[in-house]
């Protein structure tokens, strides 16, 4: 038997087990909502209890709370800061009542921790109680929009560390592979010759257009909608509160917080969930490019285009001996394909939005949260067992260029497009070299064609020119 | 100044072209939906005069209804049946409104053909009205759902037939390929050795799944809520009437039409139009993974695969001599991409039912019937302008499977994993082939090598296994 | 210090924590895919132990497997499937390599576990190896597949439990409230009566057709490809071995497994993946419109529409006392949204496979059993917590009724669309009620109103007549 | 029979009609691409012109093209640009070639009409060709991304124009409506008051946001890859013309045109486009959550919460006299789902790139011009034949305040958590106002509730206080 303590709310009494910090509204919650195995994500705990913590501050400053609660408040979200009582969120992530099981969950542990910080029994809650103290002056409809936001921003930060050494990575590869001549493909077919580190090079802009997108989505998540209470319009939660907690939020995030500009707007209108959801997904869709790329390239090695090498990172076939494979880049893939999906429920959430409220929050935070965790640790693996790793095969992308048609391409200008299609016709059908057929059928000399059949020089812009004395 | 007619509705009065033979409501739904270009698919015009004659017909038959009237109705649907005035059905395929100014223009054009015909003018509803008479013991909500359904089973019969092809040309291919040997790929990464037919058949069989998804949606869409009216409870359809319809409906539209179990679950309850779009999605999607493998198999010629070759469609690029994309698969991935994106709109256009009716009809009826005729287009094309004129590099694929290293998995029974591991690694380190390493180490045999690396023999079931004497 | 034990692959040795029975695969897997904090779903652990031990079984008949390593992994297996052990899978759900160190994980605890039971030390492999002897004769590529698709019978097994007993719940309810007359409702604007009754046989109807799609997905999973091994040609697995592997696993798992009629198609087009998902997305489309026809009939109590009675389940508020919403429809709408999203991850990764293989299995897996764990629990709380418990407030639903204008149209054929017309826009205008209105004018007489409003009458088909000798 | 001219490429010769000014690439198009009944977009179309315009006069400047070819493109580019020549342009949208075929039809419409400029029969390419003059220095993969970019640059300026007007109707709205109080609903559950014009005022913000979206969408259009030719690395296109076609597409353009930083990556990285289509994307998201509010408000009349009243726009039935639907936002609905299809076909599109290019631009141009295009027109007549003429019912909204529970939320800080909870029950069971009950029990007095309980004041931030002398 688990020892247990009585506690009651507005729908009657329920046995909390004793030595839990969360209380009877947790426990109706968890059983009202048993749907996942997933725990609520650390950053967000953290984010709440800084909301919590920020809430206390401006309640006492503006002579709401005392000073012994603030401080019993303080205390107890200072040691969630820490690492503390995470276990005590039980919540599940994904629950009706657009997130008022999270924001009583957390109110909970607070006011319990408090409590014994303040050497009082839990459940005492006529001395500290989750709504009158911890919950003061607050809704669940701004408290959780507000610690969502926070920790998107913390998120964001690790983010922008992972795809920053990811963007050194396709760069520094872009140095080392500047020299290597490949050819273009372009409908997977042979198009004309390109350097493989203006690829890589063509990576790392990509990255670095990520990179920008979610800097840009910063700037809107430091604006908050603490104070807007139940509908936005702020009843009950005075004008001083309101700008005190901004201030403290901004003080213990480290975050630049600000107050939005029109609270109604702010809690009704969600679309900018949307924005930073559209924001990775874009992010990732384009890294799903470049992965696909990169399987390509490492194809074969006998029966592919065996054009780079890839760091072997686990056996790839416990039947085919010798077998490796490109399990980095196909995590790239999945992971994208899992952030558009996670974008689709964003969406659809977003827009079930009605009236002061959309009531849809939980789903959206569990979302962009995984959307998030799932890209920086992708995003850094990506980097470390693949991008960092990758050598390339300079042998087999030369032969490639000099076998290829397309670099008939150059010799267009100076012979005119009909005699160089009837060269290249004639060599796609023989499987003969274009430098062999131009020569032989007298179109251009030897020198010309040294001249002209410069791989690399193609792999800049303009007119390949015949020096005077040809 | 276009010659005009007054016509009045219970908002007011308009100026009708004198010439339309739609009236005031089309006109009212043409100011109010100016979204697209796109014009009315021309079966679902078929489909709306199927139920529109059939109405009438019961509608007579059940004393409701003039003979005079009837006929005139009757023969204004057989003339749009034949293909004439589908001009006159102007309104937007996205509308507000569930349909009703489909229905309506639909009223209207065939109340003034029947008016017309009983040598009437136009717009003298008291005569033939496109409520009373041609609307009769009807509603938006029957009418415009039971004429989508009429559409998806007319479009899905062609359908079939344009997969059916499909299937036989992949077949076709499959015997012709079927002794061609070629390397396997998994991960994009060299494995062990198939058949081109087997491939060749496996698209065929998955075109013969997808023909089973066709084939299993229409049992369920013969069945219609046709007496619905409003709100699915039959208010003003007689019995006999509802029975009466479903019988000319299964006569003029050649289906066998039925009744819906509940009207009112018929009538609120969407979601098959989801099962429609899901498996139309699931089917390109499969389409999609096939069209891949072609492009990729014809990647090159050069510098890719080049296993096969594809029939030249046209040029591929203005300033690339002698290039030729895969232009057919490249569609089939794009009607791929389309048709999923058309479904996400169904899918939230279901989720938008409220109470008695699913007011997002149109977006839904538009998008799968652009998916529909996307696919009945598209499957055509790839057939006849790609898979049937593909033609296979045996050597190459030949050569491939020569130098390839995962045929050492057949020799892996005989020598056991670890020594099979150590031939495969020396073979990719030198690009030495199995054979010699094989051979030169003394693990078998020439006449054992033999045997064993059979690559047909490699792909059917079953350990290779070397005969007695050996 | 963790005491280790040293195990070598193919890449080299790493240092195996000794109580773990996983094996230097699994670290690899950890180290490569740090994805998220999810465990392997437990049903999927049990999947995978039943194909291991179906597969001893198989290569002991056919004369591969010795007896003591068959029964050491046969033991090992039913101790999985007695749930031991589950904490021993730790690989990330979400992981690159088509799900080899899922199969890795399974064939290392087996094989460690099955060492144990012989006497040995974990690690040995050199007398049962996770490759050579748990794997024997298989592949990642028919393992993972198979053992999902088993998954997939028993969660919708499960599944069918669930959505069996919430059809019960709302036929149920059909019943109890089958005399309420309540108006029917269309575009939100008040159309014509309706029972609340048949309202709830509608939802339930909705739920059957889940039912049977659920049904009708159960008819194709039973079809496995085992025995394709790596590209579906069966390379290394015997005739024999395949036949006597589908009869044990059919046998293991209570299902009527059956082989794939064509390997090679089995193993590289997962298009089945996606009908699949497709169905559960299509139920919970169809679940959330419900849901939200529940939130607005339950909207109010003061300034909605106040129809019916939710179950209260906690508190709806910290700020507004009394406040009590609906929790548990707002959930189904958030798990139809997640499940819409997890298919489209489903579509895309379906979309993304290569030749002989899709190598995102991993992803697919993953929601697919997020989806079906999701409507498990979500569909069994909704009709326990919520469903179950609906009361209706008849007198509200009895008001609407008689302010209502839209009665009129049963008035309609009595009078003419005309006057019925203009008896409704002087209702809407002044606020006064049909009746008056139609008495006022001596429209109908008061005898005929009665029979002519019966709400009650207006619920079923036909057209109300008026008693011969009115 | 059609009178025909004979045309040859580089797959042989087809017979063109003589009267047509495309020719036969344009034919080949058309044979092989028969998908939809749909236009090219006209706005595209003039696109094309102006990137044909401008390269020509930037190959005449750098001495690659004669005057008098120059002058004669460029007056046919002009003709196109007064609307002149658009029924030539006659491909399908949907095209694989990655739009080869759409830059094909516009340099032969270019040439064909330039040789009759200068007095030569059309077909006669040697003197006037698409390749080698209109398309000179050009690439599909420079010149249709480019158009591409022109034409949404084009399109958002229209959208800018009527987002801006539905702000505006929206921000006149809220002052016309600012002094109505009415009830706030979260949940939809009676919370407490909130002003009719803050929410509209929301609405407002809400579209605000969105040509903010727009508006940083134009930044980075202007970017352009023009001289990147077939891969990006500018293969025969001279810095001299790549400088000049950029100033001279800004002329003609009236944008300030710039070129990309890599060419080489504008050419292969196209996430951008998945940038453009989530704005659209959030942008109509948060405008149909806008239109479910509006419907809402607007629902009953009599059965519904008749908060407002919408303009009537059509008669919403042909069975049910008076009834008049919410077609307006119910299209806004749709719009939004259409939008959210159109951004899933983007998604895949976008991560289908491969290599040098991304060969699905046709579906992705075509699918982000439909969006646009219906978020032009849809927002015009959502302001003009909705928003617009909006009147609030004032008295039914303050019934519901009057008679709302939520109020009492006010005297919370007053009498406590408790005591409020406790008159709230009181109130919801027996039916009666918190007044009443409040004053029964002599908790407060009249002058007191008078004060605590005035709507209006509820509406903005702060406790409610008590005047000193109560």
């Amino acid at each position: 038997m688990v020892d247990t303590r009585t506690e009651t709310d507005a729908l009657g009494s329920l046995q909390v087990p004793k030595k839990s910090y969360y209380g009877i509204q947790t426990l109706r919650a968890l059983e009202n909502f048993p749907m996942t195995t997933y725990a609520l994500d650390d950053d967000f705990i953290n984010g709440l209890a800084m909301v919590k913590k920020a809430s206390a501050i401006a309640n006492y400053d503006t002579g709401s709370l005392d000073q012994s609660i603030k401080e019993a408040v303080v205390q107890a979200c200072d040691e969630i800061l820490d690492g503390k009582m995470h276990d005590q969120f039980v919540v599940d992530p994904i629950q009706g009542g657009a997130g008022t099981s999270i924001n009583m969950n957390t109110n909970e542990v607070i006011a319990n921790r408090g409590l014994e910080i303040l050497g009082e029994e839990r459940g005492k809650y006529s001395i500290l109680s989750p709504n009158s103290h911890v919950n003061l002056a607050q809704s669940t409809n701004d408290v959780v929009p507000t610690a969502f936001r926070i920790t998107v921003l913390t998120k964001l930060d690790q983010l922008i560390v992972s795809f920053e050494d990811l963007k050194e990575s396709f760069n520094h590869k872009a140095e080392e592979f500047d020299s290597l001549v490949k050819m273009g493909r372009t409908h997977l077919q042979d198009a004309i010759p390109i350097r493989l580190g203006q690829e890589f090079a063509a990576y790392g802009s990509a990255v670095d257009r990520s990179l920008q997108r979610f800097i840009k989505l910063k700037e809107n998540l430091v604006s908050v909608n603490m104070g807007a209470t139940a509908v936005g319009t702020g009843l009950n939660a005075s004008e001083d509160y309101i700008e005190r907690v901004i201030d403290e939020l901004a003080a213990v995030s480290n975050f630049p917080i600000s107050l939005a500009d029109s609270l109604v707007d702010a809690t009704q209108n969600t679309e900018f969930y949307s924005d930073i959801s559209s924001a990775l997904k874009t992010s990732m869709l384009s890294l799903s490019k470049i992965a696909n790329d990169i399987r390509l390239m490492a194809s074969g090695p006998r029966t592919g285009l065996n054009e780079i090498n890839l760091p072997q990172r686990q056996p790839g076939s416990s039947i085919m001996p010798g077998k490796v494979n490109p399990v980095m880049p196909e995590l790239i893939n999945q992971l994208s394909f899992q952030v558009c999906g996670n974008d689709t429920t964003v969406s659809m959430a977003v827009e079930a939005g009605q009236f002061e409220l959309n009531v849809m929050g939980p789903v959206i935070f569990h979302n962009i949260l995984e959307s998030l965790t799932l890209m920086i640790n992708g995003s850094r693996v990506f980097k470390e067992y693949c991008i960092d790793g990758i050598t390339a095969n300079s042998d087999t992308m030369e032969d490639y260029v000099n076998q290829s048609v397309g670099i008939i391409t150059a010799i267009n200008p100076h012979v005119g497009y009909e005699k160089a299609s009837a060269v290249a016709k004639k060599a796609l059908e023989s499987g003969r070299s274009v430098r062999d057929i131009t020569l032989e059928e007298n179109i251009l000399s030897e020198q010309q064609l040294d001249q002209l059949l410069d791989p690399f020089a193609m792999t800049s812009p303009g007119i390949i020119e015949l020096t005077q004395d040809e």
